[in-house]
Order: structure tokens, then sequence, then C-alpha cells
């Protein structure tokens, strides 16, 4: 942790944790801007209170720090307000959020994560700071920073935030040759996929798993239906069969078949009349080029992505270097001879990642591992 | 034009030409990349002959000159090649552009625009020199550039590229209170109006507009009823009738809201089932703050963004210097009292634009603006 981390109490790291539950309310429902927490504290004597709450509202408009300062109203003059992002410091036609700060009265600013657009990156707290506002950088940072990875991620490399999801059997396989899906795990690590799927901006799958197991991809639980993210499937050949559930309900559920070639064949014509898009991919040594592909769902505003297989796909992807999050549901039942292997070694984890947290889902083991370092 | 400029011959200058005519074929089809053309050019002794033609696959991959050196094959050795873009430099699982001219044994580079993208900002070219290849930057850069603004302004500016258009009555109005559409202009300016909306990324009109006139706001040429873009309506409020065009068609053609609030009510939930899309907006002083909108709608890939008014709206981008370019038809009639004023001078035009084009169209005349300096 920074210097500036360890200058804050306990209640400031308190207030943060509170402001980062805040900013989860909104996760994966802000488009390209990043789900913040903000809080506005006051102490007169009688011990801290919270005078003003703001999260990024639904669709990324307004930020969290006028809405918090907003609730305040004259409460925030001489408070300390909890940000989980560096304020946003680039004049549009409303100000800056640090100017807003300012502008409220707020004395002291303690701050989780910092922004690494260029037009933000520092500019946001020097700001404060010039205004003689007492700032702390980094407290929870990580904390803060778990949340927004997409925003950060794209921000810094230019592609999405890649989670891979994978099921595994006991005996470490992901599915069973030629027999389409198969139930590996049980209805909690379902529903908990079903919440991944919510929070991402998109789904992936490899044109194997969309023949094999004719998937939906869609959230399915009570109430988030409407959250179902862009189903992409990597598709060199377009091969998607138009009868596919993906392609039967393209025009509910957006699906995005990405292709090697724009050659309008039957195939294509009936997809494309069904709603299902199509993004034109680099190929090489006949694979889609996936880092190509990654850079140009960046730059349509996808942040987050959510790989789901299959066998061939993850490999892919964990080859390549491109998965930051690895999301394994391991399951009780063996499926033996006959059976797809996972991509990487369940005993021991895969390389060059760190285990995060591990869970049990019902009868399932759950593991996620994030890079390491 | 630079002093490299000033190098290049004649014949650079022709065959850029061609190359940048060739960039046009896919304009508004490249999705987040921008259309350029490349020319491999080899003289023999014969006089010079193009061996390999480029351009920027539909969809943006591709890029233009893996595919004019691949036809060009051996033939490339030695030979000359003609880019409307810098080559690109970063490296995914393709290698960059500047490489692959590198390897086929290009010894002449011949450019016209730079790329901002500080992953190729002279980078690019560097390579290239750096290979021993003799390298003339800047030929045609402006005439390039224009063809690639709408991923230039995206790069520099994270906003797209805005171009209004106006159809204006002889006596400088654009319509008549409570008339609805009021046909000004002709069938060529039509013509012309559909093409312009075929090569951009997204249309935007005002509410007021949306209610008066009720457009569909596509492209109706034949063969290009695919290409008809992104339909925007600035509605604070949501007060897009479900029973509108643009409702009624958002299945075919997306149609995003930008709406102020996200609340629920039984008008914005008609329209989410009908397809609408919804964009959340900060409101400055009861309007729309349109740098923040135009800077979430680059972050989700638009980089050209073609606005139609009307008046309020037209004098809103006005007003906040966010034009980069004008389109006037003014047809032959008068709309007379009751006439709904332009936003600008018919006469002198608007402060601060040069004018780059005049054109008749039928018995209309064409004015096109770009912005001064
Ligand atoms: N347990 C789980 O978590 C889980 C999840 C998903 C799927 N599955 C199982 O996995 C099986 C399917 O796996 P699979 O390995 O056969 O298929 P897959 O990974 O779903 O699809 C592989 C195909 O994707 C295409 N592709 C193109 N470029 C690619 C690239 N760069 N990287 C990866 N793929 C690319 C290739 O098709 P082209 O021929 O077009 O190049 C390739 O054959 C099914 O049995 C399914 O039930 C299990
Ligand atoms: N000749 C032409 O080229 C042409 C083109 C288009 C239209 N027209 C004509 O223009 C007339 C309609 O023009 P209009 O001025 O009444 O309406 P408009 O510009 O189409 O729409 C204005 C409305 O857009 C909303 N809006 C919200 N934020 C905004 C912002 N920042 N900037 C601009 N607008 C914002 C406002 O509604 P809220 O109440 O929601 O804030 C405002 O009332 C019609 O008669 C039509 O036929 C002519």
């Amino acid at each position: 942790m920074t210097e500036a981390g360890a200058l804050a109490g306990d209640a400031d790291r308190r207030f943060m944790a509170a402001a980062i539950r805040l900013s989860r309310r909104h996760l994966g429902l802000t488009g390209t801007n990043p789900s913040v927490g903000t809080l506005i504290v006051r102490d007169d004597g009688a011990g801290p209170r919270i005078v003003g709450r703001g999260v990024t509202a639904i669709g990324g408009r307004p930020h969290a720090e006028p809405q918090a300062l907003e609730e305040a109203g004259e409460a925030a003059r001489g408070a300390t307000a909890y940000v989980t992002l560096e304020p946003c410091a680039h004049h549009g036609r409303t100000p800056p959020c640090a100017n807003t700060l300012v502008a409220a009265g707020i004395s002291r600013v303690v701050g989780a994560a910092s922004d690494p657009d260029p037009r933000v990156s520092g500019k946001g707290y020097a700001i404060l700071r010039e205004a003689g506002i007492e700032v702390f950088e980094g407290v929870l940072a990580d904390e803060a920073a778990d949340l927004m990875r997409g925003y950060l991620t794209r921000s810094l490399k230019k592609r999405p935030e890649v989670t891979l999801k994978l099921a595994l059997s006991a005996d470490g396989m992901i599915g069973r040759r030629g027999e389409g899906q198969v139930a590996i795990t049980g209805a909690i690590s379902r529903a908990q996929v079903h919440m991944m799927r919510a929070e991402s901006d998109a789904i992936l799958v490899g044109i194997g798993t969309a023949l094999a197991d004719d998937p939906a991809l869609t959230c399915r639980l009570p109430g988030l239906s409407a959250r179902s993210p862009l189903r992409i499937v990597l598709d060199r050949d377009t091969r998607l069969p138009p009868g596919s559930v993906l392609a039967r309900t393209a025009r509910e559920v957006p699906v995005l078949v990405t292709a090697a070639s724009d050659c309008p064949t039957p195939r294509r014509i009936a997809l494309a009349e069904q709603g299902v898009d199509f993004l034109a991919v680099d190929v090489h040594e006949g694979h889609i080029a996936l880092p190509e592909l990654l850079e140009d769902l960046a730059a349509r505003g996808i942040m987050t992505l959510m790989v789901e297989g299959g066998a061939y796909t993850a490999s892919a992807f964990l080859d390549e270097d491109l998965v930051d999050r690895l999301c394994l549901f391991t399951g009780p039942a063996e499926i033996g001879p006959g059976g797809i292997a996972a991509p990487l070694d369940p005993a021991h984890g895969p390389a060059g990642f760190r285990l995060l947290r591990e869970a049990r889902f019902g009868d399932d083991h759950y593991r996620e591992y994030v890079r390491a370092g």
C-alpha cells in the first residue's frame, strides 16, 4: 500500500469499503463509463455520518460525485468525499467532477483507484490539491480497481478485460466429444455464471461450442433477463446455423459473428436477415487473430468479455496470454474416457495466475484466479 | 505542403490520388478502422505500372497493405508502395503493416496522412526508414485525411467527426412551424443526403424533428439500404412515440434515444420492447450535454455523426463549436412568413468556416463548409 494509504485511518478504510459496495450496484450497467461510488461524510463532533451518496447512473451519466454532492447540499462544506476512482478532470458541458468537489466546499478527499485516461490521470487529484483540499490516494485501491477492471484494462491495453470461465468435471474434463452440453455443475454454479454474464459487456464462444451445445448464452436469472450482454461467436467460415438458438434469438439479444470473409453467402444473408451482426477478422495461420479482434471489440465499447469455451477457444486465449481472470467451477462427477480435457492443469491451476478466491457452490468447488503480477 | 511533399514527383501525386480513390470504396464500411488505400507500383524501365492494389476490407480487417502485397507477390520487391495512411506499427497476432512492407522488399514508400494513434504516430514511418526504405510523407495529406476524418477526429478529440446537414429554402428557412416535413430540395439533393447517411456511422436529430416530421432517417438508395446507420434522437424526456416510424423500424435499423433518466416509464418500456436502445445523458441547464454525449458515442465506436436538424439542435451544435463540416442544400422556393429560420447566415455562410465545395444538384445549390484552421 502507498504512503497515502498508510496515512488514512481505519474510518477512512471503512467508508471507502462502503463506497466500493455502493459502486457495485451499477456494475455492468454504466456503458463505457466505469461504475464509481462516492460518499460524502461529515463529522460535527458527534462522530462521522454519511450526508451524501452517489453511484454512476445507469448508462454512465451523470457521474457519482455530482449526485452525492446534490444529496449533501450545504452539508458538503467542510466534509470528506470518498471516491472509488480519481475524479474526472476534463471539461465537457458539465464541469469536471474534480472542480465540482472544489466548488461544493469539500475539504478532504479520500480516493481509491487512479484513472489511467490521459485526460484525467493525476490531473483530477492535482485540481483538488491546488484548491487546498487534503487528498489521500490509493485507499483500498486494489479492491476498487477490481470492480473497474474493464474500464482500466480498456484504457491501458486497448482491449477488454477477459474472464475465462470453465466448468470442469472432477477428472478435469470440460465435456464429452459429440455429446453436446453436459451438465457438469449444479444450479448454484449456473446461477453464478448467469450473474457473471449480467455483469459483462459481451460473452464469447467458439463455433465448436455453438454447434455442439446450441447454447442461448443469455442471462436467465429472475429480473436480470434484460441484462443479457452481446453474444459473440468465433466463426471464421460462418458456420453458425440459421436454426440455432443464437440466430433465432438475435433480435432479442444481439449476436455478433466474427468471420473472415464478408462474401454474401446464402448462410450469411440468412443470418443477417435474422438480425445477426458480423465483425470482420484477420486470420493468421488459419486462426482468427485474437489480439486484433479484442482491439476492435474495445473500440466498439466492449470493456469486459467473458469467454465461455470450448476447449480450443480457451487454449487459444490462454496461449496468447489474453486471459486476465480465470473462473473454474469444478463439479463432483467424473466424465471419464472420451472426455475433452480442460486446457490447464486442474490440480495446480494455470501457470502465471494466482488464486484470488475459493468457494463452495452446493456440490461444486469454485476457484477464481487472476493474472499474477 | 511539407518539404517531403515537394520532393515527391507528379507521378507520385497521381498514384496517391488513385490510392485515395481506392480508399473511398469502403468508406463508412470499415467499422472502427479507417478505410485505407494501398497501391504497389513498379517500374522496370518501361514506365510505372500498378502490380498490387489493396483497400481495408469491409469490417476493417484485413488492412490494405497485406492485401496489396499479396496481389503483387514477388513484384513487390524493389517497388514503391503508396499508402493513404501511415502503416500501423503495433503488434497483434498479424505483423504490423510497416513490417509487412519491409518483409516484402518494398524499397520506397509514399505516404499521405499520418496516424495520430499514439501506438502508431511516427512509428510506422520510423520502422520503414530504419529498414532502409526511402519514405516520402504528406503527399496529398489533406485529401487523404478528408476521407479518414472520422478516424482522425476520434483519435485526436475523443469524439466523432460531426457533419451538420441542413436543407434551406431560398429565403433561408428550414421548415414551417407545425407543418412537419416540407420538401425544400429536389430528388438529386435527397439522393446525395442518402449517400451521406450511408457513409456515416450514425445520424442524429432532435426530438422536435422526430415529432414534427416522423422521419425514417434510413438510406433509401437502391442497393444501399443495408448501409443505413444508427439513428439517434436527442430526447431528454423520452417523448418519442412508440407509433413513430423510428420506433416501428428499430429492429431493422437501430435507434438510440438519448434520455436523461432511466426510469422505467410505460413509454420507455414500450420503446425498449420495440428494440429501441437508450443512452444516458448529462443534462446541463435543461439541455443535453452534447460534448459528453459525443464522448460516449465515440467510446462506443461512432466515428462519424451526421446531424440532420432541426433548428434547435443545429444551433446547439454550432454554438458549442461541435460542427466540423456543414453541408447546406438550398432549394429554389421560398417558405416565407411562418418559416423556421436556419441558425446561420445563409448569404455569408457560418462564421469560422471556409467554403470547401460548391455544386448544383438539379435546381438546388450545394455548399460544403469545413471548420477554418
Ligand atoms: N465445460 C465448459 O465450461 C464448456 C464450455 C464451453 C464448451 N464446452 C464443450 O466444449 C466442446 C467444444 O469445444 P471445441 O474445442 O470443440 O470448440 P470451440 O472452442 O467452442 O470452437 C473451436 C472453433 O472456434 C474457431 N476459431 C477460430 N479462430 C479461433 C481462435 N483464434 N481461437 C479459437 N477458436 C477459433 C475454430 O473454428 P474454425 O474452423 O471456424 O476456425 C475452432 O474450431 C463442446 O463439447 C462443449 O460442450 C464446455
Ligand atoms: N430543412 C432541414 O434540413 C430540416 C432538418 C430537420 C428538421 N427540420 C425542421 O425543423 C423543425 C424542428 O426543429 P426544432 O428546432 O423544433 O427541433 P429539433 O432541433 O429537432 O429538436 C429540439 C429538441 O431537441 C431536444 N434537445 C435536448 N437537448 C438538446 C440539445 N443539447 N440541443 C438540442 N436539442 C436538444 C430538446 O427537447 P427537450 O424538450 O427534450 O429538451 C429540443 O426541444 C421541423 O419543422 C422540421 O421539419 C428541417
